[in-house]
């Protein structure tokens, strides 16, 4: 039972597309995750996923669109839509998902992080 | 599918107390809320309740002690917690919570709005 400040949790790594948890509540988690280039095409079957852009811009590529975001806009992308989440330069974001949630979903990558050895910060 | 400017939609109401449905995913609400003044003392039986500070400043108050937030900090209070969010000055939040939340949770006062009534904006 701790405040949390996102500034500083975001302060404290460096690694693109590595998703922190800080904090859970009702089975979902709240992640941190810094982005930079370009991540993979993938979908989660039965999860909804939520982006919040804490500092600079993504663009999340679905397949018949790219959804912009800015600083303070959020986007949901709904269980079993294709999506693959784009950021030209470092942008910092809040993530809002079940706790089992795959990063990659259904694809394995370099960048997979089973959902079980996520980081807590 | 559309994504949500925070801020666009906090300019488009000035009601305090008055949480405002702005996202779903998962069976959660996120909602946008402002806050002025003193809530009421209340409890969640089941869910736990998060609150993010996207401009001003808010004090929850617990039993056993004062958590001070400001501009993108964020605190969980955990389901069965009895709290009361005070602002001094007008704050913007964004909460995220089962959608079964009751705002006033245990407690009915001129500020409940029961859960199925909640706005959508």
């Amino acid at each position: 039972m701790q405040k949390v400040n996102l500034s500083d949790k975001l302060s404290g790594f460096d690694e693109v597309w590595s998703p922190k948890i800080v904090g859970e509540l009702n089975g979902q988690y709240v992640k941190l995750v810094k982005a930079r280039g370009e991540y993979v095409w993938h979908h989660h079957e039965k999860e909804d996923e939520m982006f919040l852009v804490v500092r600079g811009r993504l663009s999340i590529h679905l397949r018949d669109r790219i959804v912009d975001l800015h600083e303070g806009e959020f986007f949901i992308v709904p269980r079993g839509i294709e999506h693959k989440p784009v950021a030209p330069e470092t942008a910092e974001l809040l993530l809002f998902e079940p706790a089992a949630t795959r990063n990659t979903g259904n694809v394995d990558h370099a960048y997979t992080v089973e959902a079980d050895k996520l980081e807590r910060i």
